[in-house]
């Protein structure tokens, strides 16, 4: 396969290359694109050495996969000329999600959405991935009527910059020193804040908006009651949520547990006694959607209520290891 | 009045020095209680020099109010016997919180089950108070039958180690080594975890046990719906609650903001334009519980659903000022 990656020195654009790499995927040509500032540097993948160009005409001949993670403008723009080409554009913006006919992919979830794509197939947002990772196991097993999701986002989801300015921080105050905060609206390092995103006139920011509607989507369930309060946290890598479920009818915490168990992607984490449960520095860098945390809620009618924790990295299962994944299952689909 | 502080040299016997000096409580003559180890030390208190104590039989003799922060058995063992000496307890443990008959206070919202004590007053866990603060006015306002807490509690909530274990951690990474966990079960920098108190069997920790039943009690609901996720985050101080509310009957956003202005304690700070809303950097050293993210929840019949983020300093609010304000409430009280 002739892969392409647009964004590749952003913090989603590395982790395409070092996960295409660690999954051995069958790359022949890599081309790496980028912005006009990172033109010319030079990236390793595979023991090759690969040049960043900027985006021309004709980039994509050729080109049988595009990765896209250059923000919602370039996506727009390019990935339907990708798709022109003769590429498959999966991309990694908020572009096309919400766009009727392009699937919304998670492999474990909606594969046959992924298969019944028209050229373009968005990769959601990172929350949403991992709130639906450990969400629709249950949901399979007994329909979830009501999501209540806090969140505890990781500042490299905001990106490369942000992550340095966490690092940068950290640095600071070590040295009794003022964070000073540039990517980021407020200091992050021993902080928390909303979700550095525009909030709407209705009060949600938007990570929340995009959550709430690309779950419903995700799901295939557009009436689902879904909220969402997204918090930024001064965590480098992994995204946490608090998630509380109502079921329709009933769901057992044992039932619960033998669903998740059996979910690919999932791993739950929930030793009671040794008060371990999912944490980010245990999701960083992993593939899986770590779940613990799991115990009845008596706030609800019996074995209506379910309180849920999860914790996943979400550079890659939240973005890039699930974009890998659904280049992966178009490729046993063509085999 | 003459005070005796217990745990003085603790984070919220610290505190507790601080606020009754902030706040010119008339203090005639003032005893500060610690453990063996910190026996001997020298404590400022408004120009004074105190010498830290150990207690001992007849310690209380002339005291008119104990302020307890030493821990559970401390309070057990000593605070009937401050009473027993004619003092009042006003206990910042957990040792007497769910006892028939014991106030637990929050002078904002309870102050006549304050006024009829018997002695010993308990001051609820810090997370309660905070999410109590921003609840109980709208809950005046028109009833809350369900509470969904998430919370983002703050290290020095586990202590004065903790915290120093936190800036250890800090400096750590900022020179690339490990961190270091002793004080807490894991690394808090850069990282966030169940909060470390035992869990139960119902799988709920300690700390989301308080929580539910101690607000029950604050508000006088014994029946109230709650849930909470309890959640120790890389902040020194200030805890932050992410807070999904059902009514009764209805709360439009507009009533939840006018009765949340009026509520003492309590400042709004919701700026949707500017993205500023309640974060633990302008919480810590305050007295007001902030309240924002003021957002009706569609998840839910219209007008019946709403969310906020409240964010409290705990040793303040969540503790040390909360007994300073149930003293100064009794005080009126007399005079």
């Amino acid at each position: 396969m002739n892969v392409a990656i647009v964004g590749a020195t952003g913090a989603v654009g590395g982790e395409f290359l070092r996960v295409l790499e660690q999954r051995r995927f069958p790359v022949d040509e890599l081309r790496a694109f980028g912005s006009r500032r990172s033109a010319g540097r030079e990236l390793t993948f595979a023991g090759r050495t690969v040049r960043v160009a900027v985006l021309h005409d004709g980039c994509f001949r050729g080109v049988d996969l595009a990765f896209f993670s250059a923000g919602r403008a370039v996506s727009r723009e390019y990935a339907p000329a990708a798709v022109r080409a003769g590429a498959i554009a999966i991309d990694n913006s908020s572009a096309f999600r919400m766009e009727e006919g392009v699937p919304l992919g998670v492999p474990e979830i909606n594969p046959d959405a992924i298969r019944a794509h028209r050229g373009i197939i968005a990769v959601p947002n990172c929350t949403a991935i991992i709130l639906c990772m450990a969400v629709w196991p249950l949901h399979r097993a007994s329909r979830v009527q009501r999501i209540v999701a806090s969140t505890y986002q990781a500042v490299s989801g905001a990106g490369a910059r942000a992550l340095r300015e966490l690092h940068e921080q950290t640095r600071a105050v070590a040295a009794g020193a003022e964070p000073i905060a540039e990517a980021l609206p407020y200091p992050i390092v021993h902080n928390l804040f909303c979700h550095n995103s525009p909030v709407g006139p209705d009060g949600y920011n938007e990570e929340e908006s995009k959550v709430m509607a690309e779950t419903r989507k995700i799901m295939s369930e557009p009436a689902l009651a879904i909220t969402a309060t997204c918090v930024r946290v001064p965590v480098p890598r992994a995204h946490s949520a608090a998630i509380n479920l109502t079921f329709e009818k009933t769901m057992s915490e044992p039932d619960a547990r033998a669903a998740l168990a059996a979910a690919p992607g999932v791993r739950i984490v929930d030793d009671r006694a040794a008060n371990h449960f999912p944490m980010p520095r245990d999701a960083s860098g992993g593939d899986e959607v770590l779940v613990g945390r799991i115990r009845a809620d008596d706030s609800q009618p019996p074995g209506r209520g379910l309180n849920l924790f999860a914790c996943g990295d979400q550079l890659r299962k939240g973005a890039a290891l699930n974009g890998v994944q659904i280049a992966e299952l178009l490729l046993r689909c063509v085999q």
